[in-house]
């Protein structure tokens, strides 16, 4: 059986994340990873969770629908909550607005799925949330980028996408602390964001992650909220709003939403039912718990945690990186994205870095629509412990030092 | 915001399944469900899961790793536990030919992407598993069929094909006990299937959730199996395999797999991790440690007491059901399938069913490829309890009478 010629065109468009590479680099004691995206285990409510489980398992009849087949949409008092946060969040909303995802990936891959056909333009952040822009691929679009310091015009959108013969159908983007930089979206730059797309008359796919890991100030009002602002009810409002319990309780469960008029959550349940029915009963119902039980006194902790680790972090880039290295200052999440000197290739580098510092990350052009941006890194900073980040950034800033200075070596 | 237009043509091809309403019926407890796909929630082994579920969580390490984030190709002993049964089953193969999915479901929505272009054809069971039709439906196929007791030849697949100007991409079917009539494909005609499928030179998608539910003898082998016999390797099969532990331990945590050669299976991971990173790993060490402790001495439970509910649903029919009125009698699995009288129209009998004899089931409309054999209904025997069975086929039995009484008046 010849299996790549038995794929669809489409399979070619499927790319696997480095992330991938890098989760097995993670089993590896000796190295020091910068490059998941993922949340400090120690910091998990363990106890909490241990709770919940038992008392999900208690009572027979629970039990039973824990385990049993379900609604698509979701397990209500879970979707009731999730409603009543986006409520408190500006957002006003009931139950039919909201669709439970198993983790806000799958948000993604059927948002791709419903709105995106070959050769249409989506409208993405740069740079992007790797996850978008895997979900997306599969389905062959073309991209035009907006950064978080520069919205283009309706007109100049409309010209490009007309220039290629395409049809602009959705903008995408993380407005607090975005994955890989860790930056946000200015409040101006959020509205003129709504403002060209409401003149385009195409929707907003507002993912927002990481908006409760804020460590200085809580965040600007999301575009959702602003929208509703705008036009007075979530039915007409253009933006779906992605959530997730993955980065603020635990992503192993595999729980996340989306919230938008029941027009855009109607057609993504049964884009869901084909996608994997339901995401499982068991999971809704310890997140639900934990949710109401854990998550308000839980979240002062992990915002002190990984603030302190963003400390570590900046202090470390200042004391061993060169002369020629930026890096963002993120006021939350879980990101910094480092900038070295043009020419210098992070893949390249993470090859060597792997081998000599020991130290893994991500290479920054994985986050790129267009590929571009090669001499970016992203480093993440709430998975290791303190002094693996003092340790591996010293490694890391002498090896980056090391090929700047031959850089300018060879150049003179 | 018009969401209609928004959406991409492909959502026009999403349809909602029937079985969603019906579960909205099952909370009325007045009337009796013949309609989900269900397995009997007093049958799950709650001990045993209350169990392993104490067991997964009580470790610091063993618990942060079931929360956390994990590799998307699967939790490593159950990826490990299901090379073994597949390989005692007549399919040697090992870990790496094994994509652990988001129900067996999941598995159905990332080989239709990778593998339907709209247009093309997809060869399939008449009639096939609505869940499959509605992964399918959203890449725009065109459909041909096979029926249990009729395989076509490859020549004539191919001419059809062509005449609609299609490339035939795979078959796919249900080969022990299918959703919706319970009835199997013979050895004969497994053998015929691949012969063809090979001639054609396209992957036949082989779909077994039920292979275990046997009540008299245990299944042929399945086509997986009699591909290797044939080809030597599971490297060189044609057959990808979907499997389920949603039948025969508990469908909510939403556990199967997906299991063939290397490059469908790598391929296949591609796709899955832009759907939803991964599958919970709580809930693939819950199923792991059920398969090894539990499943052995769990399916002759399960085989006994879904037997027990077939006799007395073939036993009740027999006893209420009109002449002219036929239904399947099936080995193992969870239904089975009556044909009434041509131009009795189960969608209308349906609606006088859940007012008047307060009995739901599903058209079987929803499971042809065409939408024809609009006689036909689905009867799921192992949800509802004895007495329910019972009582609810005899009112339905005397409706179907009432109808097709009238239907020989008015047309005498």
């Amino acid at each position: 059986m010849d299996w790549d010629s038995a794929f669809a065109s489409r399979a070619r468009h499927m790319q696997s994340s480095e992330i991938r590479e890098f989760l097995k680099i993670l089993q590896d004691t000796d190295v020091v990873s910068f490059a998941g995206g993922i949340p400090d285990a120690t910091l998990f409510p363990l106890d909490d969770i241990r709770d919940v489980v038992a008392e999900a398992m208690r009572n027979d009849d629970d039990a039973r629908m824990a385990l049993q087949y379900a609604a698509t949409e979701g397990y209500g008092p879970l979707r009731q909550w999730i409603a009543e946060y986006m409520t408190r969040a500006g957002v006003p909303c009931d139950e039919d607005n909201v669709l439970v995802t198993t983790g806000s990936q799958q948000a993604l891959e059927l948002l791709a799925k419903m709105f995106l056909g070959p050769g249409d333009t989506a409208l993405v952040q740069e740079p992007t949330f790797l996850g978008a822009l895997q979900a997306f691929g599969a389905y062959q679009p073309r991209y035009q980028t907006f950064r978080n310091d520069l919205v283009p015009s309706a007109e100049d959108v409309r010209t490009d996408a007309l220039r290629h013969g395409s049809t602009l159908r959705f903008a995408y983007g993380v407005s607090d602390f975005c994955n890989p930089s860790g930056e946000s979206l200015s409040l101006e730059l959020r509205h003129r964001l709504l403002d060209q797309l409401s003149e385009l008359g195409v929707p907003l796919i507002e993912d927002n992650p990481y908006q409760e890991l804020w460590f200085d100030r809580s965040p600007d009002r999301s575009c959702a909220a602003l929208a509703i602002s705008r036009c007075g009810s979530i039915e007409k409002s253009p933006v779906v709003f992605c959530g997730s319990f993955s980065k603020v309780l635990v992503p192993g469960l595999r729980v996340g939403w989306m919230c938008g008029a029941r027009g855009v959550i109607r057609q993504a349940a049964m884009a869901k039912q084909a996608a994997d029915l339901h995401t499982p009963v068991l999971n809704q119902m310890i997140v639900h718990r934990l949710a109401v039980r854990t998550l308000e006194r839980h979240l002062p902790l992990l915002r002190e945690a990984y603030a302190r680790k963003r400390d570590i972090m900046l202090d470390a880039l200042a004391a061993a990186m060169p002369h020629g290295v930026r890096w963002t200052r993120p006021a939350g999440g879980l990101f910094t994205m480092l900038t070295m000197p043009l020419g210098l290739d992070a893949t390249d580098l993470l090859r060597r870095s792997l081998r000599e510092a020991r130290v893994a990350f991500v290479p920054g052009r994985a986050f790129f629509a267009h590929r571009d941006h090669g001499n970016t890194a992203r480093l993440n900073f709430s998975h290791p412990n303190r002094s693996d980040i003092q340790d591996g950034i010293a490694r890391l800033g002498a090896l980056v030092s090391e090929v700047v200075a031959s850089m300018r070596t060879s150049a003179a």
